[in-house]
């Protein structure tokens, strides 16, 4: 039934069996999370064996024969950085190493700048009052709540099926000098499960930024984590950047959170000699070296990138059916109304949907009513704030597919009364 | 033989014989190292049951059940709090729970409070041009770093056999409200090894800054770290705060770097509830926890404060015959000659040497050059400036007992001869 087409008593009707539908579901007491993208117990399940990768009779020495277990290493052991190289598509000597957290490392980089200039004829960002930051949207919260809270002016950039919209992009890098970078999740994006296509990818090397000291946040989370057989590709931007003479434009990260243990993995940056070195000028200071017996358990655990993406094959055992539930509940229940769209990714942790206009809000209050709780209608906007109160990010990854099928049942009940409370 | 009350052509002999002598340890071709205070090998091995203090079949559950793998509890695990909140002598919830580097912390702290301002009506450091912070000297090389990077003037303060001179530190900060805080290592202080008196943290706690922001930086880095069986003990700064209504002055670290593996152990920070609120904002961007594997690890391995005490003493037994070689030559190479005074701690990871003035930089290189290694002359003072040159950190933990011994015969050997081309 075509919400959009129907006559008022029909939909009146429809509201009618949806609302005793919706208190049968209430009525359960239900209590189903897809607000984050966690993963789930049986996914951690699948790296317990990190935990005795390192023999308690062992060395603990790294490929250089350093002793992981003291002080030092600044970048990271070496094998560490041939693993992330490989995630990266870059080489070894680019990347750094850091603690449990990529999300950390992203804050690092802009704190850094903030207070520090790039370039000796630039200014620290603290220092440009009218500082702003591209963000395509829908895109991560997390992401915007660093750039919120450095007291950046954060422009959104509408989010295409293959990137953000570069039109969009590059006339405002090349027009104004105060915004300072964007932030990106090229492959499998946040929360969209779009990858960049290679003509994204070459104009975001081909940028012509007004302020030299521009930055692409090319937060690469989801690099290797397929959920299907059809995986997207993407193409290498520092490759791009080189033929462009623009190496310094993008900074790169990823972690293993998603990979092994979701709180204590292993992060990693790379980026060009100019950025690091004022990186590590600052790193230098902030610490004397990350966990390193964390990071030689993960080289031991996974041994090399092969070893790595056979265990992301596990991954995608497990996660697939989830998507497809997801995506097959949607098609189901909401397919034939004409208020929602969504989208079907191949891989990363979200479906994104757009429910009917402004009643995002209502959808994830009612869902919470009925015990599914969402991500706040809103987080994928900067400050919250999504014009069209459209847009909700589901993450299918850490219920099981039974209660991710029950959840989404409710969800899709919670589109439809929401949407009718407006049409009828 | 005093050499400051000697004849001309006395001296002159005796340079010649340590000449000789000198060129006899150079021809060894030693390699030998007193520069960090690095654990050595044999104190890592201590913990090398921390590597499967967690078991792979596990449920890694936290005491709250939260389950440890996965994301979330920015402030930490609870056990983790709990042990913490021993070692640096505050309540649970004062205590944050952090990643491998209590240093990192203080970077962050100081980071945070460059571009947010403490109060409402207080400026944010960065926009302080003649912002400063006090250093008691000699000091720990790398909090001067910080506070150097972070462009910070950088005022030394005399440190005396009980803390640093308070009648200095009072009169500084009550006149001048840029001075923004101060570095202290109040327990087996690095590097002279002293522990603050009680009437000094007294008269921290009843400290009336100008600059309402100002902040002591309380690096408790050695809190437990006896080295004899006539440990110091240190006032509670937190209570002593509570009486004089101080209570948001101090903000206190530690770390298990120098207790378990000290590139892969767990830090802490404890404050009062409103530079909490305030560091915990920066925190709720900046990341979404930190390794609670690693702390659940810590956890499981200590079991609780006294087994962290039980390990303590392991640590002392293998460090306290080194301190005792470092001591025992400095006195019987050094003692009679008047040109050199030292201390002699009861914990911590440094001896303080200070060589006849003018000396601290020859006597560094005559060292090296005969293969042993010392941290560098100055780095005990703000950038790397120590007006008298004399200073010397001795770094007795890494070096067996025979190396030591061997290393501090060259170094007797190399501060006799630095004053002896000074003195003849």
């Amino acid at each position: 039934m075509n919400y959009l087409n129907s006559e008022k008593d029909l939909l009146k009707k429809e509201q009618e069996s949806l609302k005793k539908l919706y208190e049968d579901y209430k009525g359960k007491g239900l209590s189903l999370n897809m607000a984050r993208g966690k993963p789930s117990p049986e996914q951690l399940d699948l790296s317990m064996h990190l935990l005795d990768a390192i023999p308690s009779s062992d060395e603990c020495k790294a490929a250089d024969g350093i002793d992981c277990r003291n002080y030092g290493e600044l970048e990271g052991i070496l094998e560490c950085r041939w693993l992330f190289a490989d995630i990266l598509q870059t080489k070894p000597e680019n990347v750094f190493i850091g603690g449990n957290s990529s999300l950390n490392m992203m804050f690092d980089v802009i704190s850094c700048f903030m207070t520090t200039p790039i370039y000796e004829d630039t200014t620290p960002w603290f220092n440009v009052p009218d500082r702003k930051f591209l963000c395509p949207v829908p895109g991560y919260d997390r992401h915007f709540g660093i750039t919120g809270y450095y007291g950046f002016e954060m422009i959104p950039v509408p989010m295409n099926e293959d990137g953000p919209d570069m039109d969009v992009v590059e006339k405002l890098v090349a027009e104004d000098d105060s915004i300072k970078g964007i932030w990106c999740v090229p492959k499998y994006s946040n929360p969209t499960g779009i990858t960049f296509s290679d003509e994204v990818v070459k104009r975001f090397a081909a940028l012509k930024p007004a302020a030299k000291d521009f930055r692409i946040m090319w937060d690469n989370a989801y690099a290797v984590h397929d959920a299907s057989d059809t995986p997207d590709t993407l193409l290498n931007i520092f490759d791009e950047c080189k033929k462009t003479g623009n190496e310094d434009l993008p900074i790169a990260f990823c972690s293993t959170s998603k990979i092994t243990f979701s709180g204590a993995g292993v992060s990693a940056m790379a980026t060009s000699p100019l950025n690091m070195k004022v990186l590590k000028e600052r790193y230098n200071y902030q610490t004397i070296g990350y966990d390193k017996i964390n990071m030689l358990r993960h080289a031991k655990f996974f041994k090399n990138y092969e070893g790595l993406l056979a265990h992301m094959e596990k991954h995608k055992n497990i996660l697939a059916p989830k998507f497809e539930t997801v995506v097959s509940k949607l098609n189901s229940e909401l397919g034939d109304t004409g208020i929602a769209q969504w989208t079907n990714p191949n891989g990363g942790y979200f479906v994104s949907v757009n429910v009917y206009n402004g009643t995002a809000k209502r959808v994830v209050e009612l869902c919470n009513e009925a015990g599914v709780t969402l991500t706040g209608a809103g987080a994928t906007y900067p400050n919250g704030n999504d014009p069209d109160d459209s847009n909700i990010r589901i993450a299918p990854s850490f219920p099981g597919v039974d209660e991710l099928s029950a959840a989404m049942d409710i969800f899709c009940v919670c589109a439809k009364l929401a949407a009718l409370e407006k049409l009828v």
